[in-house]
C-alpha cells in the first residue's frame, strides 16, 4: 500500500466523499483496472517516471497485447516486456510499435531514456553462455536510465582476462555479476571492488551444477563483504536493483 | 473400509445368508466393479450424491472411455475428469456429453448442483500464471456445489491489490491460495482472516523456485494459524477439501 | 489488518478525531502493546473469546514472563503457552498460576472452556513416539473449547488396532493424523472417512526419515481426498484449524 | 567371480595345462565373448536354466541384435530384453522371433517356461498408472518360472478394494508392492502378510512426489517387518528377486 | 487384519455370539491389550513360535517395562527389546531377567532358539565401524532361529579380504551386506552370489556420505541383481526379512 | 589486488626501485603482515576510515588476541569482531578496552562514528527469535557510521504491526528485512517500499525449515523487485551492505 | 595471471616502453583477442605444444566458426572442440578441415601427436551407456599425447570381467574409472591399483541415480585411496588431468 | 587382490604345495591378520615402503592399541592413525611411542622419511577455520615423503594475499587447495596453474553453506582443468593422492 495512495483514501474520507464502510471496502480500489486475468497499476509512470513492467512468461500472447494496450490507453509512455519469446514478440510487432532485444529476450515500447544515475553499471559474466542473462540485466538497467558497462567472457579460469578490466570494474558504481558453473567470478570481483556486487547465479553448466545450484551456493557463501544474490537467471532483477541504487540521491 | 458396507456384509453372515469363510474373501466384492485396469466403486453417488472423480493423468482415451461409460452405466449421473488433456476431451465429446473447461483441464459429464453450502470459497491467486491450477480448484469446488469467489492476480508485490478485495476475503468461509514463486500470498491471508486457509504451491517460477517447492516449504512455515498445505498445482484436492469443510454440519 | 480495526481507524478520521497524515502514521498502532522485543495484541479475547497465543522457542524465560504479565494486566482471562520446557514452567510457577501440560509442553493460564464445538476432534498417532506432538495438538484444541479423542498407536503395521476404533474415527468432525516415519497412517485414515484429515508428519524415525521429510512428502502425496498437511511435529497448528473447523457455523 | 569358473582356471594351473604368470593375465577370460561395447557371458543358462537378459537402455538396435546373435549362436535358448522401446522391438522382430510385451516393454526370444517356484508371486500396484513398472516386474517372473497373480488398483485410498483381495495376499510367497505418490500401500501390505514384501516406488505422480522420491522414502521407513525396497521405476530388479526367493530350497 | 482373527469374528457373528452392530465396533478389539501408551498384540508367539518385539527408541524405561511386564503376564515366553541403550537395560535388569547385548543393543528375555532354518545367514560389513548395525541384524536374525556367519571389516578397498571369505558368501541362503560411506560393498557382493542380498546402508561416514545416503543410492542402484535395501542403520529390519526368507518352505 | 597498491608496486620498478623478476614475487606482499594463522591488512583504515573486521568463527581466543594487537600496533582506531562468544569476550576485556554487545555477538575497540550516511537504515525482523541476527547486522552498520532505526516483531502474521510502522518503512534509504520460517516478510516490503531491500533468511523455524532454507528460498524468489539476498544468519554481511549503499555518492 | 606473461609486461614498464599508469589498465590485455562474445588465448600452443580447447556446448555455429578462424589465424596447429554436437560438425566441415568424433562428440582440427607420456592411461566404464563420456575422456587424453587403453563394460556386476583385465589395469599410469548407476566401479579400482584414479560419475541410470548424484556421492565416499572425482559427465576434465599426471617430470 | 599375491598364490598350486579346492577357501589369507573387529596387512610396509594407515574414527582406544601393536609384532616401522583425539592420543601414549600432531589430530609412530618426491606440494587454504583439515593434509604427505609449502589464509576475498604467493603456487609439483564457504579458492589457484589442483572442500562455514556442499559443488563445477575434487574435510586423502602424483615415475 503506497504511501501517497493512503493519504488519498484517508483524506477523501475526512472530507466526507466516503463513509469509513464504504472506504474500506473501495481502499486501493483507484489505482488499478482488472483484466481479469491481471490487474494493473495505472499511477506510477505519471508518479515517478518509471516504465511498467510486464513479465511475459505464462502469459499468452493476447492477454500480453491486452495488457499494453490498457497501459496505453492509460497513457504509459514507456514498457518493458521480459521473458518475451521471439514468436510472440513478432506477433506483438504487427499491431504495436515493438522493439525487440532477441539475446535478451526483452521487449520494449517507448522511448529509452538518457542514462541519468549517479555513476556506470558493470555487467561481467564468467562465460560466453551466460550472455543472455547478462542482456537481461544490461537492457533492463538501460531502459531504466543507466550507463551500462558490458565486461563479457572474463571468468576465472583465465584470471588476466578479468585483471585486464580492472579498471572499468574499480570505477562501478555497481556490479552485476553474472556466472554459471561455480560461479567464483562473483567473490573474487567482490574481493576486487567495494561497491554494492549483485551476484546472479545462472544455469549454464551440467552434472551436479544443478541447473544454478552450485552458483547460487557459491555466491551466497562469498567470503567477500558487499555481495547480494538475486534467483537464478534473474537478469532482471538484478538490473533493477543496480537501477535503484544507482539513483539513489547520495551524501552532500 | 466404509461403515455401511462392513455392516451390511456383517448383516447377511448372521442371516446365514454366507457363511463365514467366503465372507472373507467376498468382504467389500460389491461395491466396486473390476474393469482390469481400475476398479470403480459404483454406489457413491447413490448413497451421498458426490460426483465420482476420475483422475485422468497416466490413463489412456481408451481407459478413460470404459471408465465413464461403466460409470454411466450404473446410474452416475455426474462425473468429474480432471488433468483431461484437450485432446483427449475432444476425442471423448465425439461419443459422449462432456463439458470440458480448458484452462482447468476439467471434463465434466452431468449438471453442476446449485451451490449449497454454508458459506463462499476464496480462490485466490498471487498472479496470472497460477490461473490454471486455481481454475481447477474453483470448477473442482462449484461441482461439488460451492459458491466460488476468484481472487486472481492479488501478490504481494503489490499489496494494495489484495487490500482492495479485503471484504471478500473476510467473508470467506473457507479461502484456498494458490501461488508460486515465494507463496508469501498465503501467509498474509492467513494473517489477515479468521477461517480456514488452504495453500496451494504451485509449479510457477524458475531457477530456486525448484517447481513449487520454495513456495511449498513457504506455506508449510507460514507463521500465521489456521493454515495447512496440499501438494504443489494440487488444485483438485484444495477444492475437495473447500467443499468438505464448506458442507459440513455446523454449530445450532 | 483486521476488519473491525480499520473501521475504527476510518471513523476517527471522518469525526475529525484525527488528521490523515497522523493517521497513517498510528494506522492500527492502537490494538498492541509494544514491549520492544515483542508487539502484543490486547483485544483479540475480548473480541472472540480466544486465548492468546504465546510460542515459546526462543523467547527468555524473562520474556515470557514479561508477556504474560502484560497480558493479564489488560485482562486476558485465558493464555496458552506452547514449547514451553519444563525448567521454565517451574520457573513461571513460582510467581504466576500456571498449570503445565508435560507431554504437550504446553502451559495454560486460566480456566479451560467447556466444548463447545460442532463436532469431537479425533487425535491419532501411528506409534508411541508421536504423542508428544499429539499431545500439543490435543491439548490446544481442548483450551480452544473442543472435545477431543486420542487414538493412541495405531499405526498401520497392525491394521488392526486401527480398524477396532473404526467408529470413533467415522464419528469425527475432524481428524488429525500424526506420524513419523512413513506417514503411512493419514493416507489410509484419508481412504476411511469423509471429514477433513490434517496431516501432521513427525521427525520420529532414524535414517531416511530425515526427520520428517519422508511422512511429510507421503502426507502431501495423499491419493486419499480431503488431506491437508501442515509443518513437521506442527501439533499447535493442526489443534488450532481443527478448532477452526469444528467451530464454523454450519448448514441450516 | 564365480566358485565353479575359478576351481576350473585352479585345476588347469595345477594339472599344467598353463603357466601362473598366464593365469593371472587370462583369469576368467574364458567365460565371455567380447563383442567391444558389450560383454557377454555364454554359460549361465547352460549351467543353470536362467534366461540371460539384456538392459535395453542405452543400447543401441544394431548393439541388441548384435548380443541377441552372439547368444543365439552359443546356443542360449532364453533371452529377456527389458526396457526396449517399440519400435526397436518391431526392427528387431523383422529377422529375429521376438515376442513383445508393450506395457512392459520387455522382448522375449525363446519359450517360457513352466512355473517351477514355491509358491505364487502377487504383484500389486496403487493405482491404474503403475501398471507399466508392475508388467516389467510381472513378466520377469513369468518368464523366470513363476506363478504371478495381479492385484492393480488397489491403493490405499479405497482399502475395501485391497481387502477384498486378502486371500490372495495372504496365500503369496512373495508379494511386490507397486506404488508411486506416497506408496502407502506397501506399508499396509507389509502389515497384513507374513511373508517378503518387495516395495517398487514408481515415478507416478506430480510436484512434491518428486518423481518417486515420495514413495521410495515412505517405503524405506515402512513400519511394518519384512519390507525391503528397489529403485523407482525397477519392475525388473523386483521380479528377478521374488523369483530368487520363490525358487529357494526350503525346509524340509 | 489377521486371516484368523477375521474368521474368528465372522463366525461368533453367525452363532449369534455378538450382534453386526457390535461386532463392527469391536472388530479385533480382542487381540491386544491397550497400556494407553501402547497397544499389545497377547496371540502372535502362540500362535508361530515367534518372539515379541519392542522398539526400544523414544520409549521411556517405565513403559517399557510396562509392556514386558503385560507380555509375560499373556505368557510370552522370548521377548526382543531393540534400539535399548545401557543405562535402561541396566535398570530393567533389576527387575526382569533380561540379557543385553551391548554392541547391538538388544536386549533378550527368553531364551534363544535352536537354528531352524534352510541354511545360514551371512552378515558382512564394509568396516569395523559398521559392527554395531551388523549386530542387531545377527542377533534379531538369530532370536528368530538362524544359523549366522559374520564377516567383518571386508570392504572393497582391500578386495582380498572378501575374495578370502568367498565360501561362506558363495554358501549363505542369504546376505546381509552392511556399508556405510560409499556402499560399494554390497553392489560386489551382489555380483558374487545368486541368492538374495539384503543392503543395509550405515550412518557411517563423513562430509558428503551424508548420514547414510550416499551408501543408499548407491545400493538402490546397484546394477547387480537380487539386491534390495531397507532403511539406513536399520539392522534389525534386515534380521527379520533374511530371517523370514530362510525359513520359508522350500521347493519339493 | 587493489589499483592504487598495484600502481605503487610497478612504479617502483619503473623507477629502478625492484627487478621485474624480484617484483613478481614481492608483488603485493607489503600491505599486510602475516601472523602465521592469519594475514592482516593494514592500511585499510588509514585509507578509507573503515573499522578493521575480524570474523570470530572458528579463531581461537589466542588468535583473536594476537589479531587484535597487531592491528592496533599499526595503528588501527576501530576494531569490529563479528561471532565473538561472551566467554572469549569477558577473557579479551582483561587486557584490551573491548566493548561487548551480547545480544549480537559482536565486540568493538575504538569508538563508534557519529552517523554520516545519506538516508537511515531500517533493520525489520518478523519474530523475536530473529532478534539476534538482527543485532548482528544493526551494530554492525552503526560501526560503520549509519543511523540504524529498527522495528522487531512485525511479521506478516500480524499485519497491522507491520502497517503500523509504515513511516519508517518507507522513509528508509536501505531496509534490511530479517525473518526465519517462511521469510514473506521480505516480499510483503519489497513490495511497499521503492529503496534497495536486502533479506536475512535466519535458520529460526522448525521441521520443513529446515534451519533457514524454507525463508532462503521464499527471498530469492520474491516478486517484488528491488529485493536481493545475503547468507542464512548473516546480518553482519546484510548490515555492510547496506553501509556501503548508505554511503554513495549519489546523483547532484 | 601466468608468470612469464607478467614478467613481460613488468620488464616492459621497467624498458620505459610502457608508463605504469597504462600498465595497469592494459595489463594482460596483450595475450588474448576479444571477439566479443569471447576472449581468445593466442599464445599457448607456442608455448607448450598443447592444442587449444573450445567448450562448444552454449556455444552458435557461428560463434565457434568464428572462434576457429581467429585461432587458425594467429598460428594455432592443435584445436580441440568439445560437445560438439552433430550438426554443427557437419556444417563446420564444409568450410574447415574438421574431423569428428560422433561418440565423444569432439571435433579436432590439426594432427594428433604421438603419444609422450609416462606410461598409459586407462579408461575403463561400468556399462555399455558409459561409452560416451568415455570416449570424451580417452580422444581428449589422445589429443594430448597419450597412449589409452580402453576397457568398457567391465562393471562390478561380473566380477571376473574386471578382474579379466587385471594386468591393463595394474600397469595404468593413471586410471579414469567411470561409471553410472551406483558407481561401484571406482572403489573397486581404487582398491586394486596403486596409481591415481579418476572417478568420473556419469548421468546413466534411473530413479534413485539422480542423474549421476549417487554415483558422485559413491565416488566422492570412497574408501580407496588415490581416488579423486571430477564433475558428472565431463569426460574431458578427466581426460585432461590425467594427461597433466600423465606428463609429469618425474623423480630421477 | 594384489598382482604379487595371486601370482604367489598361484605358483604354489602349480607347485602342489596347496590343492585347486583349498586354494579357493585360502586364497588370499595369507596377507592378513584377523583381529576379528579389523582385518590388517601385514605385508604393504615390506614391499613399498609405505606406512600402515589406521582410521581412528569409529575405533575405540582399546581397539587402537590393538591394531597398532600387532602392526608392530609384525616389524611395520611407521604408522600413522588419522582422525585421532587428543584423549586417545594421550592415552596410548603411556604404553607407545606416539608423536602426536594437535591440530591435524594425526598420531604417527616411527620416523618419518626424508621427502624424496618429484617436486613440492602446496597447501592452501582459504581461511584461517580451515586449517586443520589443511594440516591433516600437509602432516600426511610429509609422513609420505614429500616436501610441503603451507599457504594459509588466501583466500580470494582479498586477492592480494594469493597473488603475493605466485611463486609457490605456480613451483608446485601438485597444489592441494582447501576452502569452506563458496570454495572460489580452488577455481583462481586451478586457472593460475599447470599442476594438477586437488580441492578439499572443508564444512567451514554456516547456513547455506550447508556443512561443506557449497564448496563441494563449486570445486566439483570448477570451469578451470586440471581440477578434481575429494570428499568434505578429506585432508588426508587429498596428501595421499597429492603424494602418489609427486612420487611417480616421469618421462625420461
Amino acid at each position: 500500500m503506497n504511501k501517497t495512495e493512503t493519504l488519498d483514501i484517508l483524506q477523501k474520507i475526512k472530507n466526507g466523499d466516503i463513509s469509513p464502510e464504504d472506504a474500506l471496502s473501495k481502499l486501493c480500489t483507484q489505482p488499478f483496472e482488472d483484466l481479469g486475468y491481471a490487474k494493473l497499476d495505472h499511477h506510477r509512470e505519471l508518479r515517478k517516471g518509471i516504465p511498467e513492467v510486464i513479465y511475459g512468461t505464462g502469459k499468452s500472447q493476447e492477454q500480453i497485447k491486452g495488457i499494453v494496450k490498457a497501459m496505453l490507453a492509460k497513457g504509459q509512455s514507456l514498457i518493458l516486456i521480459t521473458r518475451l519469446p521471439l514468436e510472440t514478440a513478432e506477433a506483438i510487432k504487427k499491431t504495436l510499435p515493438l522493439y525487440y532485444y532477441e539475446t535478451a529476450q526483452i521487449g520494449i515500447i517507448g522511448e529509452i531514456p538518457k542514462p541519468n544515475g549517479i555513476g556506470k553499471i558493470v555487467v561481467a559474466t564468467g562465460g560466453t553462455s551466460d550472455i543472455p542473462v547478462a542482456e537481461e540485466a544490461a537492457v533492463t538497467a538501460e531502459v531504466l536510465g543507466n550507463e551500462v558497462v558490458r565486461l563479457y567472457d572474463v571468468g576465472v579460469a583465465g584470471m588476466h582476462r578479468l585483471l585486464s578490466k580492472l579498471n572499468d570494474i574499480i570505477d562501478a558504481q555497481v556490479v552485476i555479476s553474472i556466472a554459471g558453473m561455480e560461479g567464483a567470478l562473483t567473490s573474487v570481483i567482490g574481493g576486487l571492488v567495494e561497491c554494492p556486487v549483485i551476484g546472479v547465479p545462472t544455469s549454464v553448466g551440467y552434472g551436479s551444477s544443478f541447473k544454478g545450484v552450485a552458483a547460487l551456493l557459491s555466491m551466497l557463501n562469498s567470503c567477500a563483504s558487499g555481495v547480494s544474490v538475486v534467483n537464478i537467471d534473474n537478469g532482471f532483477g538484478a538490473g533493477y536493483l543496480a537501477s535503484i541504487i544507482n539513483h539513489q540521491k547520495g551524501v552532500k
